[in-house]
């Protein structure tokens, strides 16, 4: 940490912080500047926060040096990490496994909500067929409104798990709450945080607890720091298949649900070892520029790709506006597949 | 809903549209503008979402006309609902009832986190002579991070009860899971229901079941309507005693924590009748801004003022940086009441 | 600055960069820590910016510790500046004199443009019976839509002069680009630098050179660093006379024009000498909110109010929604003046 | 436009509204529904904005129909414009012509301001040899700080046009105001607008009368609304040749100086027919995400590349930390030929 004095403090007030410092296990350096005296603190500054040394008398602000998260980062392993999800457990016998993080993209797709099975097994056969290497779909569903459908709780991870043994895709579903973490497990190859849930502490720890990867998507106001620190949570506790995925902020911009921070890509492979995810579905909120930002999202250097498709969109319980019809997510993976070429990987 | 079409879009299409409304239950009322067809969808448009109707082939955007919300809503219940907090059941027999959403101010002050029994009496017992109507703390925290500290848990919502005793002052207190609900229902006096899970729909769910009083944190990135709606899967459970808390939201502001949006007091007001606080601590997040900020929230019509305050906050565990002292506390009391007083109401 | 080095940086990159900040002019101070290195470059810091020495190889980051503004800051003058406004030259003889940045907080009223003589001195006549001690509108428009009213051009400011004949208040209104500033510093008492325009440096050194004081509006997406730079320009120029005006700031909220950032009052205020403005008008861009934030902006420290008045706000040919009517403005001013008698102020 | 009554609002409000809207040339259709009242005003609302109807008493909200502006808009132009840059006029007979909207997309490099002239000419050789279509450099400098290098001016312009004549590529430079225009358009090529000056209308005005094509640029906080309405200032005037640029927004994220909203690009092709470049060296500002987000700028439609490129961009005297040397551009040029070749076009 860096302790920035106020113009004028005393010192005693330096004199003061200097044994704050050490108390709680940090080496001050004291520089004496023309216009300010600074602290350089030495030491694992992860035993304190900038908020908290901001308390000293006389000191006008607090820079960290360090990042706050330490399993997550490049420092501790600084090659990627790779991993396989799907076929790791007796109760999922038919999925094929899939590697994330590597040069393979992977493409997680199918619809927002299991609406009923016919509708699953409609998408799942045909997003495996375009070319999509997992299923997506949500059976339990954080909607804004309590007035809107709930998703259908368990019968959907019954459909989920059904569709895994017709086409062999491992499934991804979301989880909201600890208690229903060993439920989830039971069926899913892989756990969905999902953007409201980032900062749900207990279920990140809950999450830690199980063999199953996780895939935590950022929230829609987070920061890297603090969705590293997310990840963190979840990575302390012995998991570590952890995957992260970007999928919009929440701005200014009223064009679209969100703004896709792609940026965010590039950025975080520098920060961590995880793979890095991009869901143009979320990121846009608008059908019309999914596949742009869907080949945007290859060509920047995302390890995946998570996309909402339904047989009939419009139709669709949940996120209709902004989900593809099977026709235009053929299109999209070829269109995806050249672009995954000219970067040296594959789709 | 009112639904505008794309120019150059088809008799098929605004037919397909009018049938796809009365399926849903609205009925279509088409105009024919000069430059663009306009359906106004008569009926409750609560059925369905704009999101939903934006996928109907021809639709270039949708408008809403009303609120997704009812019971939290001025229309249901035109006029400030008021109801008191402490003293309601056998388990809580020493606190003094106070009354939200009328004339009187509240304030609910005291340390972010309970950190031991004899800190949290001190400022219990301080706070009180203050003129604060009720002590908060936490016992579960939602830290950033991992590494930080996490709170007492039950021995902090001991140390609460305590502290109630001693001082007859309700306490409001954090639950971050629907499994605590039960635990914190027993010892608190209200229920907190923190900024980072305001869209924790499952917990909003559980608080809606018991029949503490709940405070609502707007959540960091939360618009009014998501506000409101939050509060309506509370309200929907049966409890109605529901209030809400301003305290600051994500923007690219860099000089504070958060940028506090104080208009959303007024603008609340308008559009719901449960009494609205204002957290200028968290609202901020530097002390030297807080004293203002909270004459600001009386002045702009709060209905109770959330505040952090600790013996020494250069020593608090959590939050220091935004945590008042006593004294600082006692002379900002002072100058509130004759700012109350200006406009007509008591602190 | 402290130039913080990535983990496994080299000795000869920690070399380079030290010579490379004596070449600039600042003395390199070296720490190795254990998991970073980090120098502290002491010297006057405004030889270079943050974004030049992120470049050098082998950083990671680098974190400013002096502001870079100088004439603005508290540090060169520690006492808030006081000055006046009106009456200071002959072509202005009937302005009465009004002080800025004292104990008195003078409210600057008017119509968003001059549309008119007789509007004009209608609600001049009215808003200084109300109490406003200058009269603010604008000759010179800037409008989103090039379809839009754009202003009366020196007609207007010809209105404006022929008011403040009539009711001696000094007039304040915008000039929009460096070769306007002679034509609206011959009639206006101020100058007033418009949110789209604070970071147009050639017209904030243009107002450098003139006498008449300057009223510069906050960016509406502006850290306070770059707000107070932009104020640099006109200092530099040699015109002491700058007063700032937090006017709202662009955010993610949908139910206001701009999100109010009133905490940007009390930390301007310790930064800055400078009279530190409120404009609730555009701050929340919704009528039925400004009372409230009106009086929240004198609660919390502001050296002045900015405020639309129309006779007939519907119709207004510009910022109708936002403009008060006389007698909403009247009432106000009762409210605020209790309020400012609260805190120690006078109105 | 859409207007909708406030629950309770009455007859004598909806009669008074239905004469507003007639008064000022819409003709109301209303519409009584279960809970509201709605006015459906069908004509050019062009005429007025939904700020000023929504002061009409009674009124909820207002809901805009048409987009507000004409000229930009693909309603009047449904296919993409296409104009060549460079060789238009006696002035400046070396360039060659570069077409942008079309299927190549020219890329525009060159180093953030002109620093000297030998610095500009080995840029603007090393970038042509590495495949850049046209150079960019400024020689009028916007800078946050008036402590900061402000640019060669006039000087500058000498040094571009020198560039030019050596290496035959157009120049793209910015012009700060209006009565510079004249100036600039002597030398260059093409004008630039800056972010900062994105509303400053009468700069737009005056570009408009120029014979040279316009780069705006989106403002660092503006919705594509008022940059659109921005260009329109510009077509208005009789200029038809205008490109518009993503460059990065202002919002919560620390990680970049700003976020890239890369959607803009598909979003905006929708709404206008005027070509839409990137600049991913401000759309990120950090110079290790440029290489990443150049790509997924060519994968998501840009017509056009603006990119930051000094031969030492440690010693670049603005921007050099998101500058690419010449090496890192020509392998940025590489990969970003084989992205275009993906999606069926040229670079």
């Amino acid at each position: 940490m860096i302790l920035v004095f106020k113009a004028g403090s005393t010192r005693e007030q330096v004199t003061h912080a200097e044994e704050r410092l050490r108390e709680i296990g940090l080496e001050p350096h004291t520089l004496l500047g023309v216009e300010r005296t600074v602290i350089a603190a030495v030491g694992d500054e992860r035993v304190t926060t900038a908020e908290e040394l901001a308390s000293i008398p006389g000191v006008e602000k607090v820079l960290p040096i360090l990042a706050p998260y330490k399993l997550a980062s490049r420092e501790l392993i600084p090659t990627p990490t790779t991993f396989t999800i799907g076929g790791d457990s007796e109760v999922k016998p038919c999925a094929t496994r899939v590697t994330f993080g590597g040069t393979f993209i992977p493409v997680v797709a199918g619809p927002c909500s299991v609406e009923g099975r016919s509708q699953l097994l409609e998408v799942a056969h045909a997003v495996k067929e375009a070319g999509a290497s997992a299923l997506r779909a949500g059976a339990f569903k954080p909607r804004t409104s309590p007035y809107q459908f709930q998703g259908l709780a368990e019968e959907g991870l019954e459909y989920l798990a059904e569709a895994r043994e017709a086409t062999g895709l491992p499934i991804i579903t979301e989880v909201l709450t600890p208690t229903d973490v060993p439920l989830v497990a039971k069926y899913a190859d892989c756990l969905q945080i999902g953007t409201r849930n980032m900062q749900n502490f207990l279920l990140l720890r809950a999450c830690g607890q199980v063999k199953n990867p996780v895939l935590l998507k950022r929230g829609m106001s987070a920061t890297l720091e603090e969705y590293l620190l997310a990840a963190e949570y979840v990575l302390t506790g012995g998991n570590k298949r952890v995957m992260l995925c970007e999928r919009g902020i929440r701005t200014f911009e009223n064009y679209v649900r969100n703004t896709f921070a792609l940026a965010a890509i590039p950025a975080l492979k520098e920060k961590t070892h995880l793979p890095i995810l991009a869901d143009p579905s979320h990121g846009t909120g608008v059908r019309s520029f999914v596949p742009a930002m869907t080949r945007a999202s290859v060509a920047c250097g995302a390890d995946g790709i998570l996309i909402e498709v339904h047989p009939n969109p419009e139709k669709a319980l949940t996120d209709g506006a902004q989900t593809l019809s099977i026709k235009e997510f053929e299109k999209l993976m070829k269109e995806c597949r050249a672009i995954a070429q000219a970067i040296g990987r594959t789709m």
